[in-house]
């Protein structure tokens, strides 16, 4: 095991995200001592019988005393105010980062509190599932994936390096961008997807013709596989939405724009423009594999679940 | 192994379906002799390499002489041409059923041209990946998943149990509907999430702001679910729109309003909408596990691709 990256980590929030980040840190030996903070009592102690990190407190402030990395791992809607109570117990030279889907408004929250002498260098994981809570996180979840990090300008090369360091160590290919792109990109390749797959199960459950148990039954030709991201963190993805609106609400922009002419070639039957476009969209997902980023056995590798449907 | 289901079954077509009902009816023996048609050459020729049946012919109405179930296996666009072509072969009291996506266009198409004295018993077996040719096949396809039967008014009810048995051997589970229903049941379960999904793999392919790279890049956080199916047949999607418009446009205009909401909700800053159609949505999710038509392993037990990424 190689030397830790830092000698003491505080993960503030420790849902999937934060603690996916524990188990991925210990397992590669990342940090000598993992500090861990959560508001909920119940959320605290069950971090603490997973044996999550090595001290556990309610109290932000305390949680990260001489903690040399944070890692901020809340919904984005509520890193300023985490940021201003963790203020107090930051050390000087000590590296904050974060890990929101959103970049431009986390730093526009979190900036104003962070002290002189404290460096801030936000970053995205781009990893998840549709579970959440520290029962959900699995020290793999960063293997392979790849982690963003959007410094301000004028941020520290060493306090980005450790953060890139951090993010190798578990796993992570990482890559530098501007707030401002992060949150574009994220727009097209997770927001406006989360968002269409929320709105199909929305009105697939509503529909007078349909039943919501035909709709269940009879999923598997595609319907299915929108209901997993449309099962994600709800406060996690209104904070998203809420904290993204200027990029999401263009990427929608294009998307219903582009499904308006698709609309119309279905209308009049041209079907050579639908042919056109569904041999195009096969290069896209070759393109993913290749970038290691999805795996090439069919239906996912997806096996059906071993029991006998309900009725 | 149970007695064969039909002594002479006929495969018209030898895609990813029509291959898999060949592996599944040899697996179980559903039949004493599988013939096999397909047009090209060198697919029928691959079939004959697969060996997935007993016999093989590029003639439609060679290969459906003396079957007792024909089951036409091609894209729904060209089934009209498609049942011209058996007809002649077609021997009174043989069942005919097809596997398409659409059902009244698909009667529309085929019913003029059935003989007097046989049987046509639509049905569609929901299952599929994102291949397509007879290599992509395999007997398991229809473990646990449901075939819809579509029978005409008057239909023989020897014919439709006849096809339920068949369905059955294969593993599915059959479900009697009318086609119009069936059309409405899958513009919302099937058609319009494949045509989303086409449609949002389009728009980010063509953005200036960000590069197709990037997309493919960055795609882990929801985008890259979409593009499973995205990678379906082009051939087969682009005769599903063609061939269930009205539903699919009725279906359309329902996702297309309540995304509009949702749009308004993102640009007022309605936290609470969001919320309440995002915990909503998890339902529809756990009921689907609950019918036996989804795992319930996080990320769809996805494992990541071995491979390094390509930058």
């Amino acid at each position: 095991m190689a030397d830790p990256v830092v000698e003491r980590l505080a993960l503030v929030g420790i849902g999937l995200i934060g603690s996916s980040i524990a188990r991925a840190a210990r397992l590669s030996g990342l940090a000598r001592h993992i500090a861990i903070q959560t508001r909920r009592p119940e959320t605290l102690a069950r971090a603490e019988e997973l044996g999550l990190g090595d001290s556990y407190t309610a109290d932000p402030a305390e949680a990260v005393r001489d903690a040399d990395l944070v890692i901020v791992c809340v919904p984005v809607g509520v890193s300023g105010e985490v940021a201003q109570a963790i203020a107090p117990g930051l050390k000087p030279g000590a590296v904050v980062s974060d890990v929101g889907s959103t970049k431009a408004s986390v730093i526009a929250q979190m900036a104003p509190h962070i002290p002189q002498g404290v460096h801030f260098v936000p970053a995205h994981p781009i990893a998840g599932t549709e579970h959440s809570g520290p029962d959900a996180g699995f020290a793999e979840l960063f293997q392979n994936r790849w982690c963003l990090i959007t410094p301000p300008e004028g941020t520290d090369a060493d306090a980005i390096a450790l953060v890139e360091r951090f993010w190798t160590g578990c796993g992570a290919n990482t890559d530098i961008m501007t707030p401002e792109h992060h949150d574009m990109v994220l727009a097209i390749t997770s927001h406006v997807p989360h968002l269409i797959a929320y709105n199909i199960v929305g009105t697939a459950a509503h529909l007078e013709e349909v039943t919501a148990s035909e709709v269940m039954k009879f999923s598997a030709g595609g319907f299915r596989d929108f209901t997993r991201i449309a099962a994600s963190d709800p406060t996690m993805w209104r904070d998203v939405f809420l904290n993204n609106r200027e990029a999401v609400l263009e990427m929608l922009g294009r998307f219903s724009e582009d499904l308006t002419a698709l609309q119309r070639a279905i209308r009049w039957g041209d079907g050579d423009a639908l042919f056109d476009l569904f041999t195009r969209t096969r290069a896209i997902r070759r393109g993913i594999i290749e970038h290691g980023q999805e795996t090439d056995a069919p239906d996912f590798g997806r096996t059906p679940s071993a029991g006998k449907p309900a009725d």
